[in-house]
């Protein structure tokens, strides 16, 4: 067998991961509510409290007075800490947000970008000069920025040796090389999909579920899948690609370069050739940057007149959207999806109550009606805290507190 | 956080499924052999050991001189242990198959069915009347019987009380009860995905790779998907529905009453289809059995005449089970994928070439190059040799051997 043994590291890793997750979500709490909220033993809540205070991760707030009459202190994430940044890297703009250790968002700072971003290089260099800039007006030295991560919006594969796949920048291992050299900063790199999914495991759902799937809508398309309260990477890194599964045998060409991926019907240009089918004419068909698109057929469903081809192309829409969560749900049977990214802060009202019906539909058996789907209650942009988090646990790890299931070496 | 806490439970529960795995695969060893292959302490490989003797599950098989001039003494299954029962119940016949405690396979009894089997009633009847066969012709006491697994075709469900959904015959979860009264031995109920995929983890490629999944091919198509050596069963114990995920929207009509499935194209009866599509008139278009048309098909296919439509029909159901197992490695990533099922058996040779192409031009990344894609190596009908392996676990468990992810109430 060559299966991972879980050691009782692990157990400590987990009892740590817990006790994180409940200071975090609690913002102050106490020994006790931490032995109440996560079942562990009172002795080893202490431990494991004492091993962040140590480290500094945790810190006690204040003392007030408890119950017996001792003092009891409360505890909280240790804000001063230190600095993590969080850099979703998307194809149509780039955006770093400034988090202090308790990850509250401090600023953020967006780059170049738009829609046509030149090469692999220049994304280096562009998220180089973002670093520099956030760090610089917020007057933050290096020495306290815990870590970086960096979300691209590709493949990012392991365990064997960091490999990542940005179709678009032909990004090559060479470019995260010289990202780690530009930024001089402990760095982890994972894609979107990872990090939203992470996000909404240790802020949103993810709390209370342990097993989901956070599906992202916006250029791109694809899933994070959590279970038992892990990211599901697969064998190399690459699980999740949801996005470019079939919905069409044969169907619309992807700009993966296959045909009838969910991705071509269901991520932004692929909404935006659903309307073209409908009505080549209508104003919305030429409308250049994707960005305007979405928010321009917003816009319109939102508008006390109705737009016919408008509402045509949401009905489309919803149910490949559906039949395509149909099938997530067939193969992963999640007790959650959640739905993230711009599209669905953009559309999700007028999308969601359609795409559940052919969800339900469509689904096998009762997993269409067991299955939650709800929009993401991580609010701002998940990927940015997503990957930030995966750049603290990295960080937890090499201080040797978590272990954790990134691949090593991103 | 409603994770499942791994405890100190759970960790000799690992030790001891790796130690009874060792002994299973190796068939006699000795506890430095144990040592070796599990990674475990000696001390820890001693206390398992020392449990599984103790209840009569292993026994000390010989004791041969060892290296230190001391003797050793050799390991296996304690074969004389019970018996266990697999039973497939399939949608075109119904098989039991008797093993000892070592998983030998000692006799195997079909029952009627043929394709058009009555109803639940006549299921459950079935069944009893199989297991009682089957004893009787063995001489074998119902007070020796550890245990019987029934696999059924449908979804069975968890956790919140069994439900067993077999579209066929409306099996409800009183026919469980009805059978479990008609058996009157302790009885495990799963569906042949989860049972062909436990069986693939303890004797199959499980053995060396921890994430896999199974893809059966027969009536029925499904995938049964191992993840760090457990089964997933996701939150209601349908995952794994391949079968009943999307390759073709609005595509054919599927028995399930859904559009475009993945079975209703690489089921045998899709695969019929497929043949009436290209040649209506072609002799096999109008084969009654399935069993009796996927058989013809392989032997036209290992003939020296080349039959252009059987060559057209394996061809594209290559390239829509390379598409549909492309979703699966889209989503999922497992290290291997391995195939089972009847259809296997008969047209894999066939088929396989062509698949593995298509999978790998059509999974996302190097997804599609990196997993290995292999016929499986469990010999003989793996529903009935995994359900009876359910049985077991369900048997160890209840002795308070191991803990088992099957849902409690099945």
């Amino acid at each position: 067998m060559v299966v991972q043994r879980r050691t009782s590291r692990d157990i400590r890793n987990e009892s740590r991961l817990d006790v994180l997750h409940t200071v975090l979500s609690a913002r102050e709490t106490t020994r006790n509510e931490i032995v109440r909220a996560t079942g562990l033993s009172p002795a080893t809540v202490a431990t494991v409290v004492g091993e962040l205070l140590a480290q500094g991760i945790v810190a006690e707030t204040k003392v007030r007075p408890g119950r017996s009459g001792r003092p009891t202190a409360t505890l909280g994430m240790n804000a001063a800490r230190g600095f993590i940044i969080g850099i979703d890297v998307a194809e149509t703009y780039v955006r770093a947000v400034l988090f202090d250790t308790a990850l509250n968002q401090l600023a953020f700072a967006d780059g170049d970008g738009g829609e046509r971003v030149p090469d692999a290089d220049a994304v280096v260099e562009g998220i180089g000069r973002l670093v520099d800039k956030l760090l610089e007006e917020q007057g933050i030295s290096r020495s306290d920025v815990l870590g970086v991560g960096v979300s691209l919006p590709g493949l990012v594969q392991g365990p064997s040796g960091p490999s990542v796949i940005v179709p678009l920048w032909a990004w090559q291992n060479v470019e995260t090389e010289r990202l780690r050299e530009r930024l001089a900063l402990p760095l982890a790199i994972d894609n979107p999909l990872k990090a939203s999914a992470t996000a909404e495991l240790w802020l949103g759902r993810g709390r209370y579920r342990s097993s989901l799937a956070t599906v992202n809508l916006g250029t791109g398309v694809g899933a994070g899948i959590a279970l038992e309260g892990r990211i599901l990477r697969g064998a190399t890194n690459s699980a999740g690609e949801w996005g470019h599964s079939l919905l069409v045998l044969d169907g619309r060409l992807c700009r993966c370069g296959r045909k009838g991926c969910v991705e071509a019907y269901v991520g932004a240009p692929g909404i935006q050739q659903t309307l073209r089918d409908i009505d080549p004419t209508h104003p919305l068909a030429g409308v250049d940057l994707q960005g305007d698109f979405i928010e321009a057929v917003a816009a319109a469903a939102n508008s006390d007149k109705t737009d016919p081809v408008i509402a045509e192309t949401i009905a489309r829409t919803a149910y490949y959207l559906g039949s395509a969560l149909a099938d997530l749900v067939a193969i992963v049977n999640p007790e959650v999806v959640t739905l993230t990214g711009w599209t669905t802060w953009a559309l999700s009202e007028h999308l969601l109550p359609a795409t559940l019906r052919h969800l339900r539909e469509q689904a096998p058996g009762q997993s269409g009606q067991d299955v939650q789907v709800t929009v993401s209650a991580v609010r701002g942009n998940s990927a940015a805290t997503g990957i930030a988090i995966i750049a603290l646990e990295r960080f937890l790890a090499d201080a040797g507190l978590l272990t954790t299931n990134v691949p090593i070496a991103l």
